[in-house]
């Protein structure tokens, strides 16, 4: 089910993005917008800085599989954010890994395909643990299914805090206790 | 011997390299100097090219080696060029990477470090194969150490075809057969 990236792939959907971040660049400039180009630059260094705390959590395969996801041809967009902060927590990495990817196939069977659908992950360190918060918005299409996934408990350290599916919105709170 | 990179540090070293190059790009913007950050966007899309060129040889290990090779710590630094052809050959991949990882651990303990030390490779694709052309500048300490390597034969598929250390200055040319 999951796809295993080498280093020649990863490499090759890397340039391709940055590729298109740089003709954004080069574009603007060819036509004189300067300004743009600039703000287009620091919204790129936002970015690189989400990738990069998302990187330091401590969760190698938690943050490859969000790092590659738009890679893989889901039908869905993902952004994340990870809050600032100065503690770091040892998680069950795995749990919290195979709970992601079955959310994000459970996903991809309940919505519909080639919509504007978007799933926004906020991650939040807490004293106790780690809080993630997946926010989608989109055309579902499979309530029931969305549902009978969320009624299934993660695990002992991992906790559905909340959940809600309404018409075109879904959002999950779950927590992650420290090992 | 070989380090084995994951997909989060290939993406770390990945990001690196690129913030340092829009670093680049916005230093000169905010110099208003916007045709040298034209410059600038033309020569990294012309790399990577050729970090696209050389991943579709279908050498994956090959490939892999020399896109991370300035990532690892080689006293040496390489750049690397891709010949256009039409032409697609299939190698003994393991062959060549076994060898060019030989070829950079000879070099790194036959060279000082910490000097203005390039290795730079052309790839040639021709008739019957591939040429190979590895020349290097920088400060050789151990000639003898490079000369004993050369005298070893790589493979029945993979022939060195001339070589010569001269004071500074290594080049290498190696042609491999088609499979």
């Amino acid at each position: 089910m999951k796809k295993e990236w080498d280093t020649i792939e990863v490499l090759r959907h890397e340039r391709h993005d940055w590729m298109n971040k740089l003709q954004l660049i080069k574009g603007n400039l060819s036509l004189n917008k300067v300004d743009r180009a600039k703000e287009i630059i620091e919204e790129i260094i936002m970015e690189a800085r989400q990738d990069a705390k998302l990187s330091n959590l401590r969760l190698p395969q938690f943050a490859s599989t969000l790092l590659t996801c738009n890679w893989e041809s889901h039908h869905f967009q993902l952004e994340y954010e990870v809050m600032d902060s100065q503690i770091f927590h040892r998680l069950d990495d795995q749990l919290l890994t195979d709970w992601t990817e079955q959310l994000f196939e459970t996903l991809d069977s309940s919505i519909e395909p080639y919509q504007e659908n978007h799933l926004s992950v906020t991650i939040e360190p807490q004293e106790k643990g780690i809080g993630f918060f997946f926010d989608f918005s989109g055309i579902i299409k499979d309530k029931n299914r969305l549902e009978s996934f969320l009624d299934q408990k993660p695990g002992n350290m991992m906790k559905i805090i909340s959940d809600g599916v309404v018409e075109g919105e879904l959002t999950i709170e779950v927590f992650m206790e420290t090992l």
